[in-house]
């Protein structure tokens, strides 16, 4: 990836979601640097964040709508890493939205800095069977408000 | 406390369960050594561990007995870092067993060097209210035998 | 520990610092509520927001003057369960500042219900070699403004 | 990713390495199953210790040749979920060794099902300056005698 060229999701358009976190001693590792696997944590924060900007909580769709988001697919390119005491923000666009899964362009930037890049596909399971299941009409028609 | 003089459960009394793990990146963090809060994640899978050796695994513990462990209290004492490519060992000693709880003595060590030592006290709850439940006569008579 | 009373770092006198975050799904476990030794890396996100309202950087600290906070000694109670998508506070407090250590009393609340608390010592110790070390004149001096 | 069609690096031909790790509460979410992010921890692990196999471990790669290995470009893609108990086997493949890089292919199997897989491009950095650089010829030829 070109770290001067950043995605088309930090340009501005409606739709995109920011979401900024602190590094602290806990995402890094003996390198210096923040260890790999945190950004997906950061990411899934920022989906989560941005789903509950719609009005949709984690729990509830557990518990209500017998619903889990799992992820099923992930490609990430990293470029520059984050250190100790970093302010990143993570930009979150969905670019697909299914009747039973949903595609998010994301980035994490430090200020002007490309950090990584990922797109991340999630689907809707139900939360005891895990078998993939539509969203119901109402959840789906409250995400595709997202955005417009 | 004084790494010179570890705790009692290192003199190869029986009941001293041992579990031993590698340290990775994830395990460590920007200062070089093994990130505080990990060596809780070490100690818990020793206890789990332990449990398994008298044949209760947690999965199990949880939707056959609707029971959980959980952690109510936890000391512990740090006084020598690990690092990146270790092999620690994690000493594990049932102190207490009462029929709500069990207190447990663990240290974890590196070859001969003490690097940290805990007294951590667990408590069984029902699954869902989590409200504190005596362990079933059966379970509290499996793990009374338990380091004998 | 009572929940119904907690520490006296609530009582809103001067020198208590709040921090606040959220629970995702990283943060939880297969029990349904956040896992015991995550209550360590909010402490210590926590105490790294206090030191920074000091005006003092772990980076720099690190940097600068070559020294490292390590945790020494942890004492932790475990009243009640955060759970997905709570928003918890931290309660910080320093309870007695050194030479080379710093006492702090934290607790994790769900608004007025209280999770855990625990008393940390933490220690500075040199970079490299993480031996004891007294803290720098300027920074004790710097320190010891906090919460006055 | 079709479950029932794991990748080529299950069968059996030389230079597949494996790696097994038991699922414990720290691994697990509020969803009952692994989190999406610690697979890549798992995946880590597996690498570090196909390169300890090859003589080489992290610290020294790091304290000895000033080198880090990063991790550049991950792509995966998610079947089924692994739970608390399960002991899952990390296969690890090298798939292309360059002077500055290494693809490798990775599968998390849980007995006979696929769970995830992905592929993973690790570059050789400075460990100070963290640019890309040549892995020495002696490492080079060290990993080239890998797998074969």
């Amino acid at each position: 990836m070109d770290a001067t060229k950043p995605m088309t999701i930090q340009s501005g358009k409606s739709g995109i979601e920011t979401f900024s976190c602190r590094i602290y001693y806990e995402d890094t590792d003996a390198g210096g640097i923040v260890y790999y696997a945190n950004y997906l944590k950061y990411f899934e924060r920022a989906r989560t964040e941005w789903l509950r900007k719609q009005g949709v909580e984690q729990r509830s769709l557990q518990q209500t709508f017998n619903c889990l988001f799992v992820v099923r697919d992930v490609a990430i390119q990293y470029s520059k890493p984050a250190r100790l005491d970093d302010v990143i923000t993570i930009y979150t666009q969905v670019k697909k939205l299914g009747r039973a899964s949903i595609v998010f362009h994301q980035q994490a930037m430090l200020k002007e800095l490309a950090l990584c890049q990922a797109k991340v596909t999630v689907c809707a399971v139900h939360a005891h069977t895990l078998r993939p299941t539509p969203l119901s009409a109402e959840l789906y028609a409250t995400l595709q408000h997202a955005g417009k």
